[in-house]
């Protein structure tokens, strides 16, 4: 299941239809029922009620079960439009539905009909319920009309529904494993990170968390350094002034902290672009050093409302791999094609294959002419076809200073995720007037391409966390190895195995507790360590060691050097 | 010229002094000049003047020389008490010294005599002016009285004084080398890092001073790890309460930046212990675990005026090595006898053989009983003999919540910094109620050491850059080695050595210009590249290498095998 327009659309529908399904039912089963609207959401549909007495929980079979025999009579869902007049008198005594028929301009509005069951409509149905017979329901929450608790309070059912029953049954084993493996849940248990009160949505690192977003951030400068980035430092908060100038000030600003100094106003940065401006413009730059490549592990402060938290995916802080490249526009191309093999590559070090890019064209409130665009995005089509990638088009959906490349992964448990991003902008070096010097002696405006591979450190964090189900590979993991003697007979055997790990750099642990080995086991197995040597008497006698993996595969009689070697080699990203 | 305190009260004595002298001067040479003060300062003196006609720069020769007579005639220096009256009577036509009067309680004043001359003064001064040859005048600026621009405008006469001509010589050629090493100026010129407006006091970091602050984290990193700290990650901004609690909102308000989000009111953090003290409070801990020692590279806000504030030495944005260790009491001694280790150890990494230990006792506002403060002083005592350290004491000048430990360095231009530090606390851990559970299964408050080795990073980079002049160790240059073909028929044999030291690690680069060899060397030079690395045709004959060190030291013959090795010894910190 790509996350394909086509599909997401199609799946849009399917969902929206089944919203209707669910009001049939309601209708049929508790005909006091007053309805309100039912749309589709990202995994599935709800429908708000204003039941008579309230459903509760146990309701649902029931429901399911009258969508299902609806579903199986296959009415025909048809549309049609009807006068605002006409709707009224239907609606008589639906207060909402009144007032959605005065909120739609013009003088019709939609009504969708299957059997004798009718709903206000705008369109876009599925031919006949015949067609929803893979749904189910979810579950049922408090909710306010238009999510305005000072409205009437209403019931909202939930669920989801799918093209077919392979895919519900694919959906709902996942949605079980992503419970099981829930980052916030692997966080705790592995000692990673807490989220306090003190500081809603900023994330606490413990050492074992904090060690792996300092690996991350290694990982990602080692492939600056070798793709020709540089990287800078800016300050984390700048004047205000500067964010007016970006245009943040005006357009996102409610996802902004502000400061007040010596009746100055700051801002606390939400993104780095300007930051990494004022240091393009602290030199003269010549058409030789570009494309100037800065990069900045920027640590990034963006307002979110408390309830859309969620763990490391939806933070209020979090540090992004950001780069800002000052190209020719001639360059973009070449970049664009080396950025694409960068960010694939990158993706394959985390088992990630499965990768989808787009390319997002010119939106409706654009700056810059056609000409400008269709440069920019056919640099950006021959970028991945030179790439040697296939992309879908979403049209009008770049951002207003340039198109961008979206890239999307599959996790192991199937789920989409977009996380790496890159940007034509030409708007930015025109509103601070940056330039270069071109060959010909002249001043020209550069091109600033906007690209980051992991997007959120945090969020990433927080994707690979399930994504491994806590089993980070070998050289992310804060302890790679942990030694374990069966019984102080070899303790110092295991001793010194475990000074030869540690002098060859392996983060290594030795376990001198008196336990018995399946104890030991079991720890560093709950630990997540994914190597452990083990060493009885035997080994002992023949000098060799048992490599016990995490897995639970066991490899015999390995020499220390071919333990060290194997290591070296899980090292190397 | 160690920062003893004895010297330092001497030495302000001196200055106080040589306030008066100048006053003498002035009032012989300009009678109708009214005085208002003259303190001692860090560098020197100044007294502030209301003159009848403004003073210039050219009057300064003539006031220095009259103060050499003075001094020269060797008048005693006597002090007095006066009644508030008589003091009233002499000083009727200064309203400035009226107001001091008035100011100062009991009905006393001092009044200093030598010669002629007499000033209003607490009291403090060498015997006689002939102690007083060794001063100099530095300037003449604008001032306030009570430095408050809403009162009388004055001029301010600066000057210094020694205690000998010897020492005032080696002041002004410390002078000297300082401005011409000035970090501002070598950072501008070695496109380190810019400050710029939009950020008041916040260093943007270009990307080669972006390379040196990563690679100090990594050094002072491998210290942590070496030495069993934990590197966490805290948020920037946390909640206010936070800071209440933490004594901080009440003491250090005004140096906070503030941001209110969703109507609760956030500050930037200034510090991070209680970033530090939420981790720990995350998890219960035995005394099995103590001393946890949990790190973190802090990046805190803390407001200046901006009037004091100077280059990386002074800026509203730093990031600290900062550690915290939770200790049971009993842990305290030898927790600092290896924090002594680990600091000297990394000194003299930085070729820094000076270093000054001092130990701050009880203040005045202490908390805690003198029987815990005895504990925690003879511990920092005992640590420091341990670690085989002399010290001075600082009688009272610990903070209010415990005892620490200042430890003075001396860079290559003979000048004084405070930088590292180990501080004692028993007040956090009580005020936030953390414990731990000791041998008998009881709880049992910890102590905390606040420990910091460089301080904070910006200001130990710009004090690095001016005590190396520029010239970093080969370890932490962004540029290791340039490679310098002494004509184009060498390019291969030079690409070749390039490629391998590459490969080896090292950070290097490879001048394929065409300008001659001299003109390369200059290039290579000015960059301040430590190694550079010429190979003409003899050497390509002999499959050798000309090593030119910035120096201008020259080692001829060497195989790149020997130069890859000399360069891995140079790289091991």
């Amino acid at each position: 299941m790509k996350p394909n327009k086509q599909t997401e659309q199609r799946l849009e529908v399917l969902r929206h239809s089944a919203a209707h399904l669910l009001a049939q039912a309601i209708t049929e089963l508790f005909p006091s029922t007053i309805l309100t609207i039912g749309p589709a959401t990202k995994e599935g549909f709800f429908y708000d009620f204003q039941p008579e007495n309230n459903f509760i929980q146990s309701d649902l079979p029931a429901i399911e079960a009258r969508m299902k025999e609806l579903a199986a009579k296959n009415y025909p869902i048809t549309h049609e439009d009807i006068s605002k007049d006409y709707a009224r008198e239907l609606y008589k005594n639906n207060p909402f539905k009144l007032e959605l028929i005065d909120g739609i301009p013009g003088e019709t509005v939609g009504l969708s009909r299957q059997g004798d069951f009718y709903d206000l409509c705008r369109g876009g149905h599925v031919p006949t319920t015949g067609d929803l017979k893979s749904i189910m329901l979810t579950g049922i929450s408090g909710s306010y009309w238009r999510a305005d608790q000072n409205n009437a309070p209403l019931q909202r059912i939930s669920g989801t529904a799918f093209f077919n029953d392979k895919e519900l049954r694919t959906y709902l084993m996942q949605k079980e494993l992503a419970a099981k493996y829930d980052h916030r849940k692997l966080g705790k248990e592995m000692d990673l990170f807490s989220f306090q009160d003190e500081g809603t949505g900023f994330p606490f690192y413990h050492p074992k968390g904090a060690f792996i977003i300092n690996k991350l951030k290694d990982f990602i400068r080692n492939i600056w350094t070798n793709n020709g980035y540089h990287e800078t430092i800016t300050p984390a908060i700048l004047d205000v002034a500067l964010w007016k100038q970006s245009g943040h000030y005006e357009n996102y600003k409610k996802h902004m902290y502000f400061s007040t100094v010596e009746n100055k106003e700051y801002a606390v940065k939400p993104m780095n672009c300007p930051g990494s401006i004022l240091i393009y413009k602290q030199n003269l730059h010549s058409y030789r050093e570009l494309p100037l490549r800065l990069a900045e592990f920027g640590h990034v402060h963006r307002f979110e409302l408390s309830g859309v938290l969620h763990g490391l995916f939806r933070v209020r802080a979090f540090t992004q791999d950001d780069t800002h490249m000052y190209c020719a526009p001639e360059q973009i191309e070449a970049q664009i094609v080396s950025s694409i093999q960068t960010i694939d590559k990158v993706w394959k070090t985390f088992g990630i294959e499965d990768v989808h890019y787009a390319v997002s064209t010119k939106p409706a409130n654009a700056m810059g002419s056609d000409d400008l665009w269709n440069i920019a995005i056919d640099a950006l089509k021959n970028g991945l076809t030179k790439a040697g990638k296939e992309f879908e088009i979403y049209e009008g959906e770049g951002a207003f200073y340039g198109p961008k490349i979206e890239v999307t992964i599959h996790d192991s448990m199937g789920r989409s995720w977009q996380c790496s991003t890159v940007q034509v902008d030409f708007f930015m070096p025109q509103n601070f007037e940056l330039y270069y010097i071109n060959n010909k002696g002249e001043k020209q405006t550069p091109v600033i391409i906007h690209q980051a591979i992991l997007g959120s450190l945090e969020r990433f964090f927080g994707i690979m966390l399930e994504h491994f189900k806590g089993h980070f590979p070998f050289w992310l993991c804060p302890t790679q190895i942990k030694v374990i003697p069966i019984t102080s007979d070899q303790s110092q055997y295991a001793q010194n195995i475990y000074s030869a790990l540690k002098d060859a750099g392996f983060r290594t642990e030795l376990d001198e507790s008196n336990e018995p080995l399946s104890a030991k086991i079991k720890v560093a197995q709950m630990e997540k360590i994914p190597w452990m040597l083990v060493v009885g008497q035997k080994e002992m006698e023949a000098s060799t060691i048992t490599l016990r993996h995490v897995t639970g595969k066991q490899e015999f009689g390995l020499s220390l050097e071919s333990i060290l070697e194997m290591g070296r080699k899980e090292n190397k990203v």
